[in-house]
């Protein structure tokens, strides 16, 4: 595993001047790249999914997921895990990433294993790596409150806990994870501080949440987490002890001969787990370190019209437009088709040529009820 | 102009064992073609105006127009007037009209010129024929009905009246021009009645129009006239007296060898007038016959939903769709992309690969200004 050894070779954030990464160096940046964005059709679908598109830019999630994390961790110690059918997009958008370093997993069996099988990987040579893994389909605003709040995780981490960076919530969301905190300081540095972690909460009521904001006890649980690679490890085997010992068959394999085939005969026996369930919640030592990135999921059409430039009416989005008595609307377009509106407020148009949706803001969550018909309809290369 | 001489062939009617036609089978049926329907863009546009569309059916309303008329007048009676970038499509849909028919207006003059010269080509070999003028894009429901309002009217026609037929409002339509009729019965057949026209009123304001419906006097008028072409001649003389000077030359021309050159010369000249303001306004026997119709001058994208099929919902239109949670929507697509809505009521979508427009109904009106907009844009190619 060639990619992942240090080679000497002068790292992006070394060139960029950035900021120097957590743990001399060392730290390692893993990305778990799954998941369509079922929310975000027509655009994004099975074979396109969220991460590989360009939404906030003109790079992709995927591509500002790994330009943010240069600041933390060099591309040889940047890990992508993704599915077969994204292997290769997923290759070409990261030239800078070595092709080591890009993990394909036979099908999809949750972020536990996924995560995991990197955690295990890069074990072999680093047993005591400091890791963050990091969605591959968020945005951060907030370059430099992400670098500190990985560096205040990382202080925790090396002393053994699990840690969550834990978003600040702005709004009381009920769609997302929650986690609550304790007042013991458990690491302090002029990066940030790490408290010790209460409890996660899966979607709460509205009335929750609202409690949850003013609290201040409260944050978003958005995937971030920061570990010793032994210390995840050593919880998997403890609460996961099947996943574990598979992951450890197929990283004893991995750069032998029989990779595959150990490869294709542990996963497929794999439960699908998520490293919240199947870890977070049930671990001795959860940390959590308050932040405030300007974050967001892109869960949806109208969060990623939130994240947009609007003109004056608070329209947003691509492709050419005319726009008569129409506001706050969310036009996306991928063809050269002109995309018009009359009287229309509060909407989301997304047209791709092959289909277009035209949906209510308030409803965007719902987005995923019409691949559901589609697929009902076997409309599948839609979908 | 062979196609207008009796050929004794069986016509149309005929063969469909149809009402004989008014007027002992001397009926002429013109169909001034004209206009863009700028209110069903992106659907209707310069290239391809609203008559040649298959809206309402499979076929377009211009051949829709003329197998109503086949009930009243042969083919060999039927002219369509019609501008030279239509004279193509319009003699392809319309196979069964002669060549000779079927008549090209170098440039708009308006309706005044257009049904003008019609008459004045008819004149020439009938010069007491009474003639009816149709426009070539609206919706007749009431087959039976229509072809009794005009046997009504050809009865006054031949009496030497200017006979409009007035459609019994069945709202207060502002958009539209009002006929009051008196009580003075000019004639009564086993067809209907005709009455003397009083005045005509353009576009009245709502409580105007209110009035108007509930008095019983007041029909719109849907530029349905039946006259002899002589009266109308006549009373052209008289009004427009450059207007007739110019069409007696160019009749008079029709079948030499300077038809072309007449015509271009003396048509340029023209001032344009519609036969409404410049003949129907001023005119001395002007008549009426009340008729219900089941009638729509399919003007908008709002009224061309009202005329079509809906599902439970009250969604109609053409092209694949999924609708979630949405009602009364009409939505059309000449694409093969499937158009999908969720939480969305109310709307008109039009998907024509080129332009989308989505716009409320109850703004379908204002389709045009998105029309005009274009054309400030310079994007000619889609107006």
């Amino acid at each position: 595993m060639k990619g992942m050894t240090e080679d000497g070779a002068a790292t992006a954030q070394e060139q960029a001047g950035r900021m120097e990464s957590p743990d001399g160096g060392d730290f390692w940046a893993v990305i778990p790249a799954g998941g369509a964005g079922t929310r975000l059709w027509p655009l994004s679908r099975a074979a396109q999914p969220k991460f590989l598109l360009p939404l906030t830019g003109e790079r992709s999630l995927l591509q500002q997921t790994v330009d943010r994390l240069s600041a933390v961790a060099r591309p040889e110690h940047t890990l992508v895990v993704c599915g077969p059918g994204h292997a290769v997009e997923v290759s070409r958008q990261l030239p800078e990433v070595p092709t080591a370093n890009i993990v394909v997993e036979p099908l999809p069996r949750g972020s536990g294993a996924a995560i995991g099988l990197a955690a295990a990987l890069i074990a072999r040579e680093h047993p005591t790596a400091v890791m963050g893994s990091f969605a591959a389909d968020h945005d951060v605003v907030d370059q430099a409150a992400f670098v500190r709040a990985v560096h205040a995780a990382a202080v925790a981490a090396r002393e053994g806990w699990l840690v969550t960076i834990g978003l600040t919530p702005t709004r009381p969301k009920t769609g997302y994870g929650y986690i609550e905190r304790t007042d013991d300081e458990i690491a302090r540095s002029e990066h940030g501080v790490a408290y010790r972690a209460e409890r996660f909460v899966e979607k709460p009521a509205l009335a929750q949440a609202e409690q949850f904001v003013t609290s201040g006890r409260f944050a978003w649980n958005a995937s971030m987490f920061i570990w010793r690679v032994d210390t995840l490890l050593g919880e998997m085997e403890r609460l996961l002890p099947t996943l574990h010992g598979a992951l450890m068959r197929i990283a004893g394999a991995w750069d032998g001969p029989d990779r595959d085939a150990v490869l294709a005969r542990e996963w497929s026996a794999l439960k699908d787990v998520t490293i919240d369930h199947g870890v977070m919640e049930h671990a001795a030592k959860v940390a959590t370190v308050p932040a405030s990135l300007g974050w967001s999921d892109v869960g949806d059409w109208h969060g990623l019209g939130e994240l947009l430039e609007t003109d004056d009416e608070g329209n947003c989005g691509v492709g050419e437009r005319v726009m008569i008595d129409s506001a706050r609307n969310v036009v996306w377009s991928t063809t050269r088709t002109v995309v018009t509106l009359l009287g229309m407020d509060d909407v989301i148009v997304v047209n791709t040529g092959d289909a277009l949706m035209i949906a209510r803001r308030d409803r965007a969550q719902d987005v995923r009820h019409i691949v559901g018909e589609l697929k009902r309809r076997a409309r599948l290369e839609l979908t």
